[in-house]
């Protein structure tokens, strides 16, 4: 994928990861360009979170990702760590270190070397070109494969990438995106955008429902492009973040398949959020889904829990085609559900009842190597 | 574990579990004894569920008990199967239907073919002893060994039994357990008593995070010993329950060591019992403590996720004796935590800030066996 005319990135292996993997991404603006983003609201948000929010307003040259380490919880160490990032970058561009986003994914609470990755800039500022493909795969961890999505608002263009794989929450949280395109908007019409965009997208993916300290959107606007209407720019981002969100759940830690989360008939639309993401976090639902069980009573006690004024005789659950439970009463064959867990995306739908609230929450199923992975502290 | 005097109770394998193990217990009072009970909140409780709630206030003579299938979202036939359960158990002992309580636990939106249960009465009836050991196997699903506890009020008995491994996030909820006492106590004092036990320990009990359709915990009180005052009849049923609670713990499904959090500083009481199980119910934290690796930032994410509040510079964080953070900075030796995660029961003890709330939460570690036992579909 390319990016937007006067967008360029660039990736370098600079020791962060041990085994020798790309780790620092550098994507640079030629000129200083309007931003948007959303960040993690998690509490212990990392270094960068609060560097990048006091930014907020004034335009950007560049945003400088390292994986490997998310320098979160490492207190003084972890802000000098920030600066020295910053820093380095905007001696590197020529620019002043309030233009430049810092983002890191990866362990939490271990002390970042951020002289590695300013040992880095000479070769990553060599580097840089239209390409995305470098910047997509050194902002992954755990990830398998990058993640990269574009579209075109009229004559304009939006392009991104995003890594994800687990501790998948976003709200935001450890998900990082880069979104950029050549539209010209103001920074207000650009963050209402994104906001909306990411409500609509990340904001409904929940893999095992642990919220990072990282995770943050990012989108640059280089205005070289034309101007777009908002709604338009609007439903440019929500394409492109919802392709990413999809990548995302397809590449969960040990997932093996895409669950597509329907819920109808809710009160409105936040009550179908909140319901999608009750069956998408059941640890149970996702063990059966995983094993091809379609034990569809743990979809409807997620339901019951998330909802305890949820009347039964109102609610039908269907998997795939198959309507497996309707009018309080048990229906459909096993047969053909256990059939639909065998797909690589199993459509779960959920009407519980005759609201106009409706939502889709994506997630994956819960397999053994999920937690192989996560007791051998692979992130 | 001895009921007291005039509770007594038996076991059968009636069919209901395909491997032959024994499935129904039933639990009998000499005479109608007052009793109390908490039942889950889950909107798609089980039939059994509701059949109990209207039965409140009166006495009762027996409790029947089924395992392998939990008879929830079974509609009609699953509201006429607790009926030919509870008018067999009456016909069995002379009394009303009005007078038996009806419990289960297993699979969600199977069938239950009640005839099983009622054609094992005659030697259910037979067998009635004050032995609590074959009943409480009897309610066993995928735990693997029986839960009992006892202790004295004054000279005042109480004796329960639980089980529960899994879909374990009471609230109430799957788990069931039975006490008995020979208190004598009002109906009103027992119930206030029970909520109060139970809001101390099985509700600050969470393993998967993942409410059940059936939970129950029921006290009957035959009044023959002692009367007792209502703080100490309190005070020996969240002994009991407390038990039992940590005996589920120790049993969690694929579980391998027990996790003892405890949360202190917190602005009140709930918001403590919520932090706690914030990092009670993280996949990623509790598939770390399964590897022994001491990635505390897991527990602090979780934390922050929870109170969005949180101000990290209050925050300390010890594994065992540890401590791996404080004051916004990561301190302590990990080879020294690492050990302590070792251990078959690990101390996680977070101080939040200077509040007077604090409360300890129990759970256990996720293990890849965890997500085998629940892909297979064995509850």
């Amino acid at each position: 994928m390319r990016w937007p005319a006067g967008v360029r990135s660039s990736a370098a292996a600079c020791g962060i990861k041990t085994d020798g993997a790309s780790d620092v991404g550098l994507l640079v603006a030629d000129d200083p360009v309007a931003w948007a983003g959303t960040f993690t609201t998690n509490a212990a948000a990392a270094a960068c979170v609060g560097w990048d929010r006091n930014l907020r307003g004034a335009p950007v040259r560049a945003v400088v990702v390292n994986s490997g380490n998310a320098n979160a919880c490492t207190g003084e160490a972890g802000r000098a760590a920030v600066v020295t990032s910053s820093e380095g970058v905007a001696g590197a561009l020529g620019c002043s270190p309030q233009e430049v986003l810092v983002s890191s994914t990866g362990t939490i609470g271990i002390p970042l070397d951020a002289t590695l990755i300013t040992e880095g800039l000479p070769g990553l500022t060599r580097d840089l070109s239209d390409d995305a493909g470098p910047f997509a795969r050194a902002i992954l961890t755990t990830d398998t494969y990058p993640k990269a999505a574009s579209t075109s608002v009229g004559a304009a263009t939006i392009a991104g990438v995003a890594k994800g794989a687990a501790m998948m929450a976003p709200n935001m949280a450890t998900m990082l995106a880069f979104v950029a395109t050549d539209a010209r908007s103001s920074v207000e019409a650009l963050q209402a955008s994104l906001n909306d965009a990411v409500n609509r997208t990340f904001n409904r993916l929940c893999l095992d429902a642990c919220e990072s300290t990282n995770d943050m959107v990012i989108v640059l606007a280089t205005g070289r492009g034309p101007s777009v209407e908002p709604n338009e720019l609007t439903a440019g981002l929500t394409e492109v973040c919802a392709e990413l969100a999809e990548k995302i759940a397809r590449d969960a830690e040990g997932g093996t398949k895409l669950l597509r989360i329907s819920i109808e008939g809710a009160l409105d639309e936040p009550a179908a959020v909140s319901l999608g993401k009750a069956v998408a976090s059941s640890d149970l639902w996702r063990a059966a889904a995983h094993g091809g069980d379609p034990n569809w009573g743990r979809i409807l006690s997620a339901l019951g829990a998330c909802d305890r004024g949820l009347d039964l005789e109102r609610v039908e659950v269907a998997l795939g085609d198959e309507i497996v439970f309707a009018k309080g009463e048990p229906i459909g064959r096993l047969a053909v559900a256990a059939a639909t867990l065998r797909r690589s995306e199993v459509a779960i739908r959920c009407v519980v009842g005759d609201g106009p609230g409706e939502a889709e929450v994506l997630s994956a199923d819960l397999s053994e190597e999920y937690v192989t992975l996560n007791a051998e502290g692979a992130t």
